[in-house]
């Protein structure tokens, strides 16, 4: 079967390349470590050769994520939401022949790129949706028909790591591994806490008063965070909460699922997100012919 | 006029000493870098000698602060609140003869050390207060009467400096230059939005997108968090505020009276730290006689 499109994904520390067939199937997928912070040469074209070169047969390739970043191969400003399949399509830039960048998208106060694709490509139908990346910088859409109506970033994996090692919590942090009782308890409590500001230091203080094994200490620091993100985006939503899609793989994804079924949220289906950056790669190629 | 006790605030960073006199008034004070990160060889009794040989002539030292910590001279366990002078007075660890350090508070899942002190110095009468010691770890707490009721802790002065220095809107922020506008807005922000997490990454998109010069970012930032801090605060405090007395010095209490007039409280005296620490180890060294 003759390939229709090269997808790359290509982000800050990843890149993940699929090859599509004329029905948008993914036929092979490669990744690699090569993201933006392995590129200090700006040779973002030796890198895509590297990569996929034997596939590079005059095929057209299409790109998401922050390889069109102001510190990427080459910027692609923004698109204000709302926007659909065909404002995106409509604002590919093209580095090479036949190779091109999706823009990301804006908000009066916030900015994503990447998450644009994953979103639009997880979508099953027409129906609204509250579409969520979680990550270093989580973000929550409202999307659906084929467009993103608007979305919110939430920088908690960021903060996690921060507070996780750098911060006065990390004495009181031992180990990554992951306790479910405690992360639920986190998460409880940052459901029902008028802020995560003045429930961070509980991590410490569970440990001086021997009431916390540093053990599980970071599965609550993560129900925390998690809670938080949970408890304001839920707010954010106001009104009736959509179905939710969480684009993740299978860790990440249970997390939410948990923290979402805490805060009464049970309608969830789940996106693997390499899946979801190659359909939606191929549904913004799609629009474009 | 001979003095009736001597008095040391010893923190993490700082040592400040006072000689008292048989009123409670402050004869002299000597400010020192020698906090406990800098006695790394345990030697807490010579590192007093540097500081204040000459004055111990058999008079009475009173001690408060990180000194009681585990990592300190030696550990004054946390008394649980509500605690009074007396309950403190009673909890008094004696290190050598004449020579004692007052116990740190403790709530169900907070602790604190060293505030006690400020705050029970910082009362003027019988009447309830808000008492706020903002800083690395800002505490709230409700006291009066010689007592303090509860507290919790805001770990606002640290999230600050690792979001300023470490996270990725370190990228968007220069240099530390007040900004009033900018601290205001984003103080604005932090009491109208449902939660901290989802505001902190507008310090980067406002970069992104043209929005915020980085020299006023830093300010914005600080406005997010003490925003955050005093909507938590208050929130926790819920129903009627009893007066606010702010303990820092004026560039931070004015930072704090700023933020508090936008939440609508306007009713805030403002205690310098060391003033407020000399007399609650005063009163702390009376309740004892």
């Amino acid at each position: 079967m003759s390939p229709a499109l090269i997808g790359v994904d290509w982000g800050t520390s990843n890149l993940r390349a699929f090859r599509l067939s004329v029905t948008g199937a993914v036929l092979e997928q490669r990744d690699s470590d090569r993201g933006l912070l392995r590129v200090t040469d700006g040779d973002f074209e030796g890198v895509l050769r590297d990569v996929a070169g034997d596939w590079l047969d005059g095929t057209p390739v299409l790109m998401c994520g922050m390889v069109g970043a102001r510190q990427g191969w080459r910027e692609a400003p923004y698109i204000p939401c709302p926007a659909d399949l065909q404002s995106l399509g409509a604002g590919l830039i093209t580095v090479l022949p036949n190779v091109r960048i999706v823009p990301g998208l804006c908000m009066p106060a916030d900015v994503l790129r990447g998450e644009e694709t994953q979103i639009l490509g997880a979508l099953d139908d027409d129906q609204p949706v509250l579409a969520i990346t979680p990550g270093t910088h989580s973000k929550w859409a409202r999307a659906g028909g084929g467009r993103v109506d608007d979305f919110h970033t939430y920088p908690t994996g960021e903060l996690f790591e921060l507070l996780r090692t750098q911060s006065i919590l990390a004495r009181s942090i031992a180990g990554e591994a992951h306790d479910e009782a405690a992360f639920a308890q986190g998460v409880e409590r940052a459901l029902t806490a008028p802020g995560l500001l003045g429930l961070l230091f509980s991590v410490r203080a569970d440990d001086l008063l021997g009431r916390r094994a540093p053990r599980t200490a970071g599965a609550y620091l993560s129900g925390l965070l998690i809670g938080a993100e949970v408890a304001e985006g839920l707010a954010r939503a106001h009104g009736e909460i959509p179905p939710v899609v969480v684009i993740a793989g299978p860790r990440l994804a249970g997390l939410y699922c948990t923290a979402l079924a805490l805060a009464g949220v049970s309608a969830v289906r789940i996106v693997d997100g390499a899946t979801a950056a190659a359909r939606g790669l191929w549904r913004i190629y799609e629009a474009t012919r």
